[in-house]
């Protein structure tokens, strides 16, 4: 199976990129280019061209890609293939994403959120590698999961497993992004470490990296922010271990670039807010794929596609 | 595969049941006795002189018996099937029982805690039939889950998935059983409704039974304990929901016995407390098992030890 060859897109809400690669998760051959997030024609369009690019950078013929694999962000349906206009590509409303790459190569095409299309990779290649049950979360503008439980992922009813930032942690606690109040996302997310800043600074330009800096240069207000967000993050992931007993969470987005700062809170708090023996069960590690990290997720996608 | 025949054995804290019943969970004899709670090795001598009995009652065999499913409470081993002594059974510590039990009839035997089997019940012929991703919970002496994903029983790492009743929901809060603070448990259940009556009627006989009659009479003080304990076992499970994207809840115990106190007001609890689009594709309902869920769930346990 190691000589065939996957096509791998990542559509972000400012650049996309299209990977040929392995389905041992190596990456081949690289394109990318800025996303049209407004116009989902246009946006189209702009990967049918880098999907040829690629393969003519390559040097391979279309009809030599066994599959192609899609990592964008949710909400989206993968049994249709259809995405939904997520927050960073509003004008992709009802995109039949699936049907129109299959229509345009000639080849199957598998559609997924980006969580689970990492967690997908980050298990397979990455830092939950030989677990059978894990989470792969983002901590970045939101909070999000990708499971994989018994070797598999987990979508739910309609697709919506995994959204564990919209869990209530604090009833009347903070507004969030969701229209809701006291989610984990708005307590411990990327954003939320941001609002504290701006809030707590008086300043309305103050980002979580700037926080982080901040922390990092001992400033006792930024350290009193961080360790609030983590103590939130790990009481959310001590609920997610009490119900899943997982054996391994793998943390990304700021979890990796903030490891430093956030890492050991995040656990300790997640530690004291479960049971001994589930704790005992689990490690919570920073996601291992790093730069590569969108187009692993992307070829990850189309692992399902393929005979062994 | 209708002709054959399981025994059943449920393993309660004071009394212990032993059934014949087919793969199908109908049940055709039945035998019981008070359990041995504080000695496993009489309580084990009963449990082999109940299946004898039972046999003998039904007209069968031992050798005609497929194969033998035990539900018992927590901890325990599935694999190994060792109890480790359940707050219920204080004295079956370390107790071997699957092999005891293979060794003295010579049959197939699984060994699984209390909420799995009964989740597994309801699941095949009860409140779950039919879906794809449930959970049944317990909402009694304390608050447990079985988790039904894919199908398929959900165990976790180390078999404690589904240990829903020790999130922290209010840090700092009441005291658990479990020796921590603000856990489900120690907010919703069936204790926790007595111990709020206790408290706030000044009477140290009040049980959560006697709080449940007294808010059917309109009494205002165990409404409000009613109301309290709905709202937390709401959010409880809009967590969970937000988690795994479920397409049916099943409670049972108290939820059953009183119904018309909690059901209503802890499903718009999980509403209010999660997504939309999550809740659009949730139902939550009592157990239907009734009187018979322990001999279906001891049943069910056997169920994958038979080929199909």
């Amino acid at each position: 199976m190691t000589n065939k060859l996957i096509l791998g897109i990542d559509i972000g809400g400012t650049k996309s990129a299209v990977v040929i690669g392995t389905p041992s998760g190596a990456v081949l051959a690289r394109a990318s280019a800025k996303t049209d997030a407004e116009n989902w024609r246009s946006g189209v369009q702009s990967l049918f061209g880098l999907a040829r690019d690629v393969c003519r950078d390559y040097g391979c013929q279309m009809s030599e890609i066994t599959a192609v694999g899609v990592s964008c962000g949710g909400p989206l349906d993968f049994e249709t293939g259809i995405i939904y206009a997520p927050p960073n590509l509003p004008g992709w409303e009802a995109v039949p994403l699936k049907a129109l790459l299959e229509a345009e190569f000639g080849l199957k095409v598998a559609v997924e959120n980006d969580a689970n299309a990492t967690a997908i990779a980050e298990h397979r290649w990455g830092a939950g590698a030989g677990c059978r049950d894990m989470a792969f979360l983002t901590m970045g503008t939101g909070i999000g999961a990708g499971l994989i439980l018994n070797n598999q992922l987990y979508r739910g009813r309609n697709g919506l497993a995994g959204e564990i930032g919209h869990m209530t942690l604090v009833p009347n606690g903070p507004l969030c992004l969701c229209g809701r109040r006291g989610c984990l996302e708005a307590l411990a997310s990327g954003t939320a470490i941001g609002r504290m800043g701006r809030e707590r600074f008086g300043e309305s330009t103050v980002t979580a990296h700037d926080v982080c800096d901040r922390a990092r240069l001992g400033d006792p207000v930024a350290r009193e922010i961080i360790a609030e967000a983590a103590y939130f993050m790990g009481l959310g992931l001590a609920g997610l271990l009490q119900t899943l007993n997982l054996e391994r969470i793998v943390l990304g987005t700021l979890a990796v670039h903030a490891a430093d700062l956030l890492l050991e809170p995040i656990r300790r708090s997640a530690q004291e807010n479960c049971w001994p023996l589930v704790w005992a069960g689990v490690t919570i590690v920073p996601a291992a794929l790093g730069d590569s990290a969108q187009d692993k997720a992307a070829l990850a996608v189309a692992l399902p596609l393929i005979k062994t």
